[in-house]
């Protein structure tokens, strides 16, 4: 297919070089062309405006950073609500909050154009290796058309629910399960701390039996090591994706008290200047709330 | 090994059944006799008083419900305490509270005698197969002497310190990060239903990815399918077993704020009648706070 | 003075009477030209556009809903920021965030304008009985220059510091003491009910010792009469002070897990239908909760 | 009366001399006899044992620490189960918690005594003014018998129920509805310090306004001069009180979720060296996990 592509940091490479792999026409847009001479190196064509990407092909996609980065590229003055064409299929990849995506699936659909979600699973790099799966929101044809695309991209397909949001829902949740997964662990640790125990054999009991997962044993590695200046994510991005869970529980009448816990075990942490470290820092700032630390 | 066993609940019987088919010796005692008969046929000899379990051999198991038995069974006339040997070693097996635990090492250090603890990690279906992991606790020579028990009952044995609390630490902290998995991924069903997406596609985004283990895969199953009353755990244990996590923390000046959150669910589950379903219930009770149930 | 005055629902009504009243000349601005007859009548001179009252004393006061109003009425064309004369003084009353007022502070200087913040204490009809406290910040000289005002609408100014966020902050801060006394007071009562008292027995015992004051004992009213329908906060207004507070505390580093209960109780009150009963409705949720209602 | 007393501490003595005021007829008890000297000055009558305190006159006072102690007195051989004449009255005075008080009354119930439930709301010192409220809780007739001692030692009586465990659920529920407001208070402080507020502002504001009660100008003061050494109640027995209203909560499906953020604040306080300052040392704690301390 014939596809756009806006946003191409580390994540969004990884998408667009999916795409190009599977023989995919991808006209790229970004704020900063160093970033995508690469690309273009693999195929890809290069085009200087959102509204170049917009009109490039049948489907546009976005992978930006944040909702007002999302905001701006499709609301500004020639951004994508004004020039994606009438049918013209806008791909929103990324962790969005649920307002902003119900907000746009409207905007889109006042113009005749559509809105579908498709945030990834995982990190770019995994993303990269073609094993990420991808959460789909939006109208079922819609989705169908653009499987080759999701195809393309990923190991798997998860498909969400008709609703654009409810991809960003899951995409969203599945952040607060991780968070909420850390923290508890983080907590774990301080307590068997305070009885003899070294982190290592907890991590061992954990990860051994109930908890033989990536979200466990990758994390519970980071608290055993301490090493939380080795950055996958930041604390301060963890505390925006642990934000964008209550808001979204809090505009659909869903008490999240578990995800009260992990932000302000984040926002703890950012008080004590970690907010540049790993997030799993938080089992950090659950040893100082425990005088351990 | 010749050993006392007392205690044979399900657990207890899965444990001595594990001992028996190792070739060691093992004198049980149970207060309901009828229980004792099948290892009595498989080679175990009955006892008919604590005091002749716990001088049957050189060690003894207790795997008791609860503290308040564990404290009978230690304390009373013709208990434990007095009935044990001087260099007897008692093994404590089950789930206990840190604090009669360090008593109880106290009192039996007080006797010249040894405790050492042994939780399990695993259901009894999971310790009568020969997969549960065995979380020891107590001086290093005793665990050494027990050995030859814990690899007859266990897959594999952790070392969780020299204090015998270490071990009770462990397990505790082990099912208080389990519940707090519970009561994450609980919030995040009924956050994501709100949005319209199906409970199972949620379930397939997490156990496909990140949380690809047994804690999500069986209670996150149980959710989907909402059947609570096919019971493993009933809510109220895990109520106890929230209250010893809780305390354990308190005694040694650790928040747990998700172990909180954890208790007031369940706390919640019970007040609407739901204390003896599965613990899982928890997301029913969690769907309650959002309007979905 | 000469002021300008932009909002006049209840509060801001109630707060130009009182200027009126002290002999100030005011022009008031309103959408809805209705709102302000009475106060014309009383001798206010009524202005057609924001910018007229932007230029029509040496201050404006907004009293806006919220932050969305507060950002629209300064940044549209002909808005505050663009018709504020150099020197001109912006008396911002009203609950905001800490953000918007933190980033108006800063615009305003930016344009040699003077923003100052004076949050009332008090729901409108005490205002108008000249009994409300009212919160100021900003640079000391313009709180000086401004203190006949705040002087004529208030029994008592609080001078909360030179940066305005203090004053918003401080707003913010009472309302959230406020919201999680209520909380914890609706706990209290359904605590005591399963003990079998009578609401109106643990009120008196409140707030006949400890906590006899205004926040108790007209909150505790409410709960014990169960008479939310008579609002006078609604919940959904309630969970936006929450949000504000949570909002406030994020960003610069205080986690207030007291805010999430508080934030929490409203959210599934809104859950439940309960959304536009006054926010004392927080009671009947928790009742909710523990299987009373 | 003619009414024994047990317990002479701080609270006891101030109780009995009360009596004593009103001449009563008090035969006192202590472990320690030096304690009741100055009582035996003003007439109380020195008893030796538990036994003769109970048999003294038509009731007997507890006025005891903790859970433990009451045990001890009610159940130790000799002590007040065995000793209580028939259709003699126990008035458990102290905060005890809701599962003790609901085995004694049973436990009397079964030897045909009665057991009334009294604890004081206020600290020794507004006892000894006779300024203090009393709860009151237990068959009614019962209650109306006593009503010259429960007149003789308090400003007002407040009837709880007929059930004496109602009288301990408002002693617990009115400790923790002031713990909630302390914390809550604590983190109001953290909040707008960080916002530039000068703590003793926000004093002023709150203590002017909604919150013009004892509860917060006491411990406001407190946390406003940091003066956590000279100590009321030590954060350990705050700890005491929040455990208590937990498990009382826990006890009839009550979750107490601002509960849970008041008990993990004294935890953390514990951990941090300070369980013996006075509990108000809560809004320090609050500072460190803001990074304020």
């Amino acid at each position: 297919m014939k596809v756009g592509f806006i946003g191409l940091g580390r994540m969004g490479h990884a998408m667009a070089r999916r795409l190009l792999d599977a023989k995919h026409d991808v006209g790229v847009y970004n704020r900063t062309p160093e970033k995508i001479k690469d690309l273009v190196a693999a195929g890809a064509k290069p085009v200087t405006s959102i509204e170049q990407a917009a009109r490039y092909g049948s489907a546009v996609f976005t992978m930006l950073a944040d909702d007002a980065a999302l905001a701006a590229v499709a609301g500004q003055k020639g951004g994508l609500l004004e020039a994606l064409s009438k049918g013209g299929i806008h791909v929103c990849s990324g962790t969005h909050g649920v307002t902003i995506i119900k907000k746009l699936t409207a905007q889109h659909k006042g113009r005749g154009q559509i809105l579908v979600t498709a945030p990834m699973l995982g990190r770019p790099e995994v993303v990269a290796s073609g094993q990420a799966g991808v959460v789909i929101g939006g109208p079922a044809d819609t989705l169908s058309a653009c499987k080759p695309l999701f195809d393309a991209i990923g190991r798997r397909s998860f498909e969400a629910g008709s609703d654009p949001a409810s991809a960003a829902a899951i995409k969203i949740a599945n952040n607060f399960v991780l968070g909420c997964a850390m923290e508890a662990m983080g907590e774990g640790f301080s307590l068997t701390r305070k009885y003899g125990v070294m982190p290592a054999v907890f991590y061992d009991v954990m990860t051994d039996g109930l908890f033989n997962c990536s979200a466990y044993k990758i994390y519970g590695k980071i608290m055993v090591d301490e090493s939380y200046s080795k950055v996958g994510q930041m604390a301060v991005l963890g505390l925006k994706d642990a934000d964008l869970a209550l808001a979204a529980g809090g505009a659909v009448g869903v008490p999240l008290p578990s995800g009260n816990v992990w932000r302000d075990r984040l926002v703890g942490a950012v008080a004590h200047g970690d907010g540049d470290k790993d997030w799993a820092v938080m089992a950090l700032e659950q040893a100082r709330a425990s005088g351990l630390a």
